[in-house]
């Protein structure tokens, strides 16, 4: 099964010069989701992670049906003013302005090792946040998931010393 | 397995006098978030739904590995300015202004059944906007499913017709 099938290559979106590419024809087959999630429940195992963090909102999209499938839990990575117990945050820069997200500190246990899943590998600012913010916490970011990388971008270098899986590369 | 040990109450959250049922914890326990989906992915084929729509952010949370669960596909609803595609929308008031939410355009097929699922049944109002879209394209709603009722606030009246579970309610 040729999961690239199932995305569609939409120019200028969300901005003029983009080629954005779209994952909702992959969710909405039974068949190509089912084998997304799958592949990487397979790799949660493998790398012996224990629980599976994901960043708003489409980190929810593939992160949670991965824990599900590979029996772990999930712990949600928001946006400001989304979580309602005690936090600790991450700061980092983007092309214009800045961004932060947050963790409840309660949420990973010291030593856990976890799995990140996102949909997309773009700069990896979002992922570095999310390793950061593990590790604040004392978990150990056993590896990161993401269905699809845009090589260009080279969110690869950004993560080096991580274990990264990606399902499409572009 | 009662499922209520795992939803955190936080007094004041996210404004002064709401008090707000965290479900972060249950999602973060293997064994409570797996019993979870299983009970609504058992419902989504009790009820023959063919695919499962949940609003972001909280209703991609729930709504994906039930859809994975139940093997099906899953269908998001958006907010303004993130679904690449030709999209319906449905506008709906708020105490203070209003929302607007949006479906793919070809996201469902006519005739189709539909599960929606979302973290919480309040006011009913999100609920209401998803059923509007997914008949605003010929799909059918065989039901919906929230995890937490707030029985209140009345949401089942707005949803009066369709067929409803929920599976905490407070």
């Amino acid at each position: 099964m040729d999961l690239k099938n199932y995305v569609a290559s939409i120019p200028d979106f969300p901005s003029k010069g983009i080629l954005f590419r779209d994952v909702t024809p992959l969710l909405a087959d039974s068949e190509a989701f089912a084998e997304t999630i799958r592949i990487i429940a397979d790799y949660a195992k493998k790398i012996g992670a224990e629980v599976v963090v994901g960043p708003e909102s489409r980190g929810f999209i593939f992160g949670c049906p991965v824990a599900y499938g590979a029996g772990m839990g999930f712990v949600p990575v928001r946006k400001p003013g989304k979580l309602p117990r005690e936090t600790v945050s991450f700061k980092y820069d983007l092309e214009y302005g800045s961004n932060e997200l947050f963790i409840h500190a309660d949420a990973i246990k010291k030593g856990q090792k976890v799995l990140i899943v996102d949909d997309l590998l773009a700069t990896g600012g979002t992922a570095e946040a999310a390793c950061k913010l593990v590790e604040k916490l004392g978990g150990e970011v056993a590896g990161l998931a993401f269905i699809i990388e845009l090589e260009a971008l080279k969110g690869r270098e950004v993560l080096k010393g991580y274990d990264v899986m990606t399902l499409l590369k572009y």
